[in-house]
């Protein structure tokens, strides 16, 4: 039975080579909390990929990454602005704001999953420096690839960059999902951060092979000393921490890392093909990445679930849910890096 | 060359059991976030281990467990007692504090890393209910084994236990060292705590031969809800929760976890035996589990830390400094399921 | 010349018989922290006025009043549902997230200030109890008299508690303009809180005549211990409480409170049907308590700026920015105890 | 019936001076939030006093003071340094921490309520700032004068700013009794704050004779904009503002508050010669301002009380306990600017 799981990125196991390289570190004594050779030897091979240095932060999860980041920003009555979707606005269950100490997430909107620069400032218009009862900008943070599996070109990101720092705010990006934007755009990891204006990373390695490998990069090293006492603090430096270091060590050995993004998003995009040329459904809007959103009957989907499809409703953007008709719902489907071409086909053929 | 590592036993790797298990769960989908079959199988594991139905929440690090214990104990101006050179007081940052929401400690003295029952009421007194000013306490939490490698015997625990209840405080025990401290005293887990009388467990697993698997153990169900949003706001909830599952699950199978306890707790009662024997060192007291605290001539430990071996300098607590000889340091030596009879003979025979 | 200040009821001073009986107590001793007998005369009488045992929390500023009632609700990812325009999401600087240790405001919409219930529901429902990534509704918080100078019903505070309740969910009002609201439904302050639904209430005096008079009331006993360390650690417990006690006692004697809320709607109206009357100016809607809100041309504004007036901008609801003109601008007129009839008339006689 | 009430300088009212100069602003209309002449006219007063431009943000109580001032200090893992005996360690029910986001006081100790400068440079040491573990200094505080009634002499805080400023940590004041300690030492405000090495000051007035007047003060002009927002943040933004700056406004003209520091101290030089001479009781040490600790026979307190006086137990500092019979207690006894002598003559004459 070939299975068709398109629920998420994190519902796939880990790539055999970097699997394997953690079972090469199995044995012996190395300094603990981030210390050792290996730790040090990823984070210099960060700063060869970002052409810069870099201070690299391991952490757990992805919600650490960007809790971190933006808790490293925190003012009193502090605002971050990020898209509606942004995973820190809806699915992190508040550790942004608990990490920030009660600061706000201001929502902005814009078209699948992209804040609007106008928007943007806009929003951030809304709160004067000088008025203390709406309290105070802080940083923007954006998703990339977003949550609506869009990608931010090269100019998109610079815009966001421009108002950031025309307001003297701090630019984060959640790249939970980096390489499989990143190949997408075809282009580098410094074009993508710290050349367009971005001055924290939330890296992501888990969706995209690794069992559990995050890191926040900062491009800014005065900001390094305190975020070691910020993870810290935050429960997630790992005394073990080369189980991670060799997580990351074998995913960007031989450009990995950019390997399995670039399937991920094949496979995206033959899911999505075989889709717009089905009778049945249709694609919602055209993928960017590894995520994939399709508009069928609610009877359609019910049926493929029936036959051992796994994937997810979604909400549907205001301007999608006027066009959708009464018997039709928004669905998504993630491809990963573990996704087979037979996976993909048998659910089209289900279709 | 024969290594001599004693720095931690955080410094050692993993046990191969755990590491085949690890990759023998490298392929396939299962849902995420904690809700994939081995998860459920190693809950029920712990239940039966525990011999009653327990709330297990994995965590990334032994800091997480205790800070989110501690969390949610959680009161206004609340204060949790615990020893003065407990890890959550000395060594996890603020982190029991900034999970608590400005939560205070409270150190309780004690010889060798027990708190002394009689401090622990006197200090609990000096905060009143009815009086606003000081705070009120919310919590008691004990290390077992101890920070100092001792292990409270069970009507050690209870004795606190029953302290703790007459102020209607919920009871943590922070066992980082839980597996050695529970060989130590030839008992059974549901002993060891709940029917002493302990409500939070962290159950650790990273020292005794895991890569990275923490738990955080309910006894009382009323909690379990309320934890679940705690975990995930504290960005503790793993996507791909099996990594930690599949370590457990090893750890746990055949009592594995048993066995490498024992055989730590041997290498440092090995390496009791033949310090107390040495003309050159003594034991500061005699260990309970695994780690060795020893006095030295400072120039010895020198010259051992010359050829190869780490350990580290301890603070003397006040007792046992006025009994130092200037030219004499405390050292810790910690053991682990990692460590071999030879490292422990080399060493001796260093000295 | 005659003042024209209509920037907010907080620019009045206090009424001379609240003055008074502050002078009245200021000889002798008495005992601090909330404890003197002026103290428990207060809380009796408001246990009279709501013809119940309440527990009353004295504090500096409705801010206090309301970040605390929050902060009692608290859950980890807790969300608490306001009105998009509710003082405490928009003029509080984070203070409610902040005291509830980030837990966030969830807006929800409604025409003129009042939640619209089925949009309540709604949002709500967008947070299952069992899923975790969102976070967890903590509470639902509603202002009466509402920022937009209007009134909940009893019926429509009924319906939004009967929401509240049916997801078990605690109920708070802002009632920084409290009187204003009560004294225009004709109630009774029983009616318009508990026997509605109400859990807590923030009890503003000083917008209606104190110095600085606010009280936080529980109507639920079982907060009542809990809240007397929330309060003295947000720094809101005065050691010489019996000034906002004596204020109190002024203000809630012989019905003071009732008679200057009804001067200030008073002159609302006065104002309101002076605008409507006028060529040049018309009311944006209909006010229900002390604050009136017009639609000026801006030229028009800017002149009775020119001679005196003082009054706010306000930023226009998105349905009633569509049908202003490209000159007009929506404003804000705020009446008090202290308002005059002549210079309502001196403004109307302005326009 | 003469009262003999010396449980605290918060059971008096307020000084006639400073009543009716409430009185005389509870007219007329001004601008909120801290933004009227009023307000800038004791802005500058108090610069006038300390000798330079200083920020004044007027807060509601002493707690906030202080809490706001250790909150502009925060780091991640943030330590303060204070008296073991301190207001802020043993009063504010956990409002340092809470505000400073779980950031943790290190008690130190020193004889009579000051601070060993040796035993801060021990404690600050503990804390290396590359150890991330133990978390990180983040300010230093000295209360002035203390809880035990003395004085820090000006060598003296220089000698605890030296080590702060060495540590490169800033160095904050509670000044609740700051006026009792000014004329005590007979010395100007500048010279016993910034001149000193002092960077922020909680400047007391309820205590000495106001209802309600307390002030943060802010010597480093960089740190004012922020606590603008963690003022209004803490909900300690008072909109009719003007009722504080009145009370200071009477409180700092003609040197009233220096006449009313020196009659409270001059009663408790009065009330100690006369406890000295006493055959019952003796004095536990000298007193440095308004308060004077006695060692009494707990029968003699006891009688004390039956006839009317009002005074605390106060726990012994260990270096005295030792010295106390078993019969005898230690006890507080605090004047203030509305003591009387004849209240202090009934006290000895009934000893």
């Amino acid at each position: 039975m070939i299975p068709m799981i398109f629920a998420s990125d994190n519902w796939a196991g880990a790539h055999p080579a970097i699997s394997e390289n953690l079972a090469a570190h199995v044995h012996g004594y190395v300094s603990a909390y981030g210390t050792s050779e290996l730790d040090r030897k990823v984070e210099e091979r960060l700063s060869e990929i970002f052409e810069r240095d870099v201070a690299v932060f391991f952490v757990g999860t992805g919600t650490a990454a960007n809790a971190l980041a933006l808790a490293s920003t925190n003012r009193a009555g502090g605002i971050a602005f990020c898209h509606r979707e942004a995973h820190v606005n809806v699915d992190e269950c508040g550790a942004p704001e608990f990490f920030s100490h009660g600061a706000r997430l201001c929502p902005v909107d814009g078209a699948r999953g992209k804040m609007d620069a106008a928007r943007l400032e806009a929003e951030i218009r809304r709160f004067p420096p000088d008025v203390v009862h709406g309290g105070q900008p802080m940083a923007v943070t954006l998703t990339q690839a977003t949550e609506s599996g869009t990608v931010y070109s090269l100019a998109e990101i610079e815009a966001v960059a421009s108002i950031a720092k025309s307001h003297k705010l701090p630019l984060h990006m959640d790249g939970a999902r980096f390489a499989n934007a990143l190949v997408s755009l075809d282009t580098t990891p410094a074009e993508m951060t710290w050349k367009r204006g971005v001055d924290l990373l939330s890296f992501g390695g888990t969706k995209n092979g690794c069992w559990c490998a995050e890191a926040l990069i900062l491009f800014d090293p005065a900001k390094t000393h305190e975020m070691h006492f910020l993870r810290k603090r935050a429960a997630q430096l790992f005394s073990k921490s080369r189980f991670i270091a060799a997580q990351f060590d074998a995913y960007l050995k031989g450009d990995l890392w950019l390997d399995l993004a670039r399937h991920a998003n094949s496979m995206a995009r033959r899911l999505a093909e075989g889709i717009a040329a089905s009778a049945v459904s249709r694609l919602a809007w055209t993928p960017g990445a590894n995520e994939v959103f399709v508009i069928l009957k609610r009877d359609v989907a019910a049926r493929l679930e029936e036959q051992g499809a796994v994937f997810y409703d979604w909400p549907a953007p205001q301007d999608l849910a006027a066009s959708l008709a009464a018997d039709e719902g928004l669905y998504r489907l993630v491809t990963s890096f573990a996704t087979r071409a037979d996976e993909v086909d048998q659910f089209i053929a289900a279709c």
